[in-house]
């Protein structure tokens, strides 16, 4: 297995034969904390792999040193408490008179901590101050099976560009409540997630749709506003399912045509717990 | 028009039949600074429109605050010396006595300037610190018409997941020099600068191929690494033509089978200046 992708079992459903049982590839998700000097300068939520390069080239392209020649080491950390973390600190000396303003480039690092960075300790930051999600809210697979066409047909109205992704917001009984767009799919999920809570409505009684990827910020963000279901119509990362499964989320991925992989929370999806009963999540 | 998309005048260009004039419809990225209390806390790179609702939902999903009735009031910020930059600020005031840690928030802000947050300004900064792009770099039509192919096999090497962005590094005789992988589409563009600039490549001698979108994050990096030919598979943003163009940086969209869309920096695609001569942006 490359280490650019996890196994997970998952429940495979197709809405027509029922729910089986599977080994799925997810892409590997893990956060990757950039120190420079000594400080952090940068949290990015990356693929484990080329971290050398990685690092190298978010430095040259953020414009943190002007070129290779400014940097006098760059290597992993191995000095971490946690032996998850152990690959995901890359610290980078600078040759003596490089100068380097810390403050101009300090990003938020949602997901720093004392005990190293890893996924881990990131799903623990990020699920500390989540509220629980709703134990009763549950939908039909065939329900769900029909959410991708209502939010295409929805996006065809507004998008001409092929460039904007779609987030939508769906009753339990699957109806369209709301389409966002945006270039940034976090930006159309937190469109969503701001009309749901201007118009007072009830999270968990809905799900949400993206029209891509999951990646983690987006189960961070539904489990932060509550919402207990969450679809893709292409692939979750491996941190999105990890947090999903952490916080008891329902994980959808690959909702397309009459069937979908479903990677955490199955039993909030009706057919997979009511035909066959025994199917779960391996 | 929609707020959604900005319409500009591109090169379509056929391998077989041709280079032809065209105006196509971009989706619009503009940034977005959201003040609380009168302090910046983030800059989004965003789709203009519903900008009440994402200032909500990005306050309530980064759990900046803990409902919208914490929120006294959210508007858009009017006293801006450039109308251009007169939606790209929202002032969010919290009620009495919410609390609020600011240094837990703050965001790196690349396009917070005292002129006001817009694309023009976010385009300035970045360009200020750009080195020129080589003028000397050209690729025939026919030889970018077969990247995507290539990145493809590349890709299906690694990619058992459905859900890594791949970005490839080619000549500009075409042929693929490394490919790269990530969660996300500017990590793997990074990874391969990292090569690059380890490697001692000259910059100026590739071109940069990306499986997905291209973002105004996409192109500034490239500037940044002086890679002076820019694909993409799919859709590029408002904010990626308008940077490409200020930049002179070569920008291919919708690349897929034997056509394309030049946005930007046509003069380095042979065959849309050799074929017809007189074909150019319109």
């Amino acid at each position: 297995m490359s280490d650019a992708a996890r196994s997970f079992g998952v429940v495979h459903v197709d809405v027509d034969t029922g729910p089986q049982s599977r080994e799925e590839q997810v892409a590997h998700e893990e956060p990757l904390e950039i120190q420079v000097n000594g400080a952090s300068v940068a949290v990015l939520m990356r693929t484990p792999g080329h971290d050398i390069e990685l690092g190298t080239g978010f430095l040259l392209t953020e414009r943190m040193v002007r070129g290779v020649d400014e940097i006098a080491s760059i290597r992993h950390c191995t000095l971490v408490p946690d032996p998850e973390a152990e690959e995901n600190i890359l610290q980078v000396r600078l040759k003596p008179g490089v100068p380097f303003d810390l403050e101009r480039f300090r990003r938020n690092t949602f997901a720093s901590s004392g005990c190293g960075v890893c996924g881990k300790a990131t799903i623990e930051n990020a699920c500390a101050v989540a509220a629980p999600l709703s134990d009763e809210a549950r939908i039909a697979a065939a329900r769900l099976a029909e959410q991708p066409e209502k939010l295409r047909a929805a996006q065809e109205a507004f998008d001409l560009t092929g460039g904007l992704h779609g987030a939508g917001l769906f009753t339990l009984a699957g109806a369209l409540v709301m389409v966002r767009e945006d270039v940034g799919r976090h930006n159309a999920v937190d469109k969503l997630v701001g009309f749901l809570a201007a118009n007072g409505l009830e999270p968990g009684r809905h799900t949400l749709l993206v029209s891509g990827r999951v990646s983690f910020e987006i189960v961070q963000k539904a489990a932060a506003a509550r919402i207990p279901i969450v679809a893709g119509i292409s692939a979750p990362s491996s941190l999105a399912v990890r947090m999903a499964r952490e916080l008891r989320l329902t994980l959808v991925g690959f909702l397309r045509g009459r069937t979908m992989n479903i990677y955490a929370g199955e039993e909030r999806v009706l057919q997979a717990i009511t035909s066959g009963a025994v199917v779960g999540i391996p």
